[in-house]
């Protein structure tokens, strides 16, 4: 059976402000489609520590939640392109994405929800069809500073 | 500030069966005691991979959740004897108070219940008020092999 990790991300996982449900609801979906989570990691909003925590990877997929939003301690994305050595680059079908979301709202977009559509180079972008933040799958495969990690799903 | 890991212990928590509700309160209360939780780690019923997750800590303080129940996966003494170098050995005074826990209940210990005392050589044993289960504080500091973990409570 393929093996599984799951990587949550952000502060309050960590301080007991928020009981982690994304965990539990990742572990029932992983299960259902055949993957064996073998362990589960949770780390601060830090580009260290997130890197590091992609970068340790010893499955066969690795999925990440967490850190995706448009603030300053929103670093999913910046780190899972360190660790794959690759650029950030702008994903203009999700900047067009994330727009009409806020057009939906009668809205513009804010400046800063553009750095939403900035996602690792190559990756392949999931879609979002009930928020703002797009997903991405990522390979660290062949990246020298993470030779253990063979897939990396962010959302 | 000092810092701390949590630790939990458990197949349930990575299948999705269980809500990890004791990494929230563990959380918050590590923060109310002055330490900052820096990082949170669930791993299976499995023996090598709890001693890897102690052998692996590099904060001033790890706390551990899970594995201390009477059942064959309840392996986190034995995992945690490991990682400090120690064996288990059995403590009368937590043998002689999980006995008094059944004696309130009018039944006989079942033998099952005895490896609940089995508790790594020189660990500082916590009492258990409220359940069968004592927990214990064990520094894995000068084990050969976690020469990073400062400090293990396991409860």
């Amino acid at each position: 059976m393929p093996t599984a990790q799951i990587l949550t991300i952000g502060d309050e996982l960590l301080s007991g402000d928020t009981v982690n449900t994304n965990l539990a609801y990742l572990g029932e979906r992983c299960r259902r489609l055949g993957f064996e989570v073998v362990r589960a990691l949770s780390v601060r909003d830090r580009i260290p520590e997130i890197v590091a925590a992609v970068a340790d990877v010893t499955v066969d997929l690795c999925l990440v939640s967490g850190g995706l939003g448009p603030t300053s301690d929103d670093l999913t994305a910046e780190a899972v392109a360190l660790a794959a050595g690759v650029p950030l680059v702008r994903d203009a079908a999700s900047e067009a994405a994330i727009a009409a979301v806020f057009a939906g709202f009668g809205r513009p977009m804010p400046d800063i929800n553009r750095k939403q559509a900035d996602l690792p180079a190559g990756c392949d972008v999931l879609p979002n069809p009930v928020g703002t933040a797009p997903g991405f799958a990522a390979s660290c495969r062949a990246a020298a500073t993470s030779p253990a990690c063979r897939g990396c799903r962010a959302r």
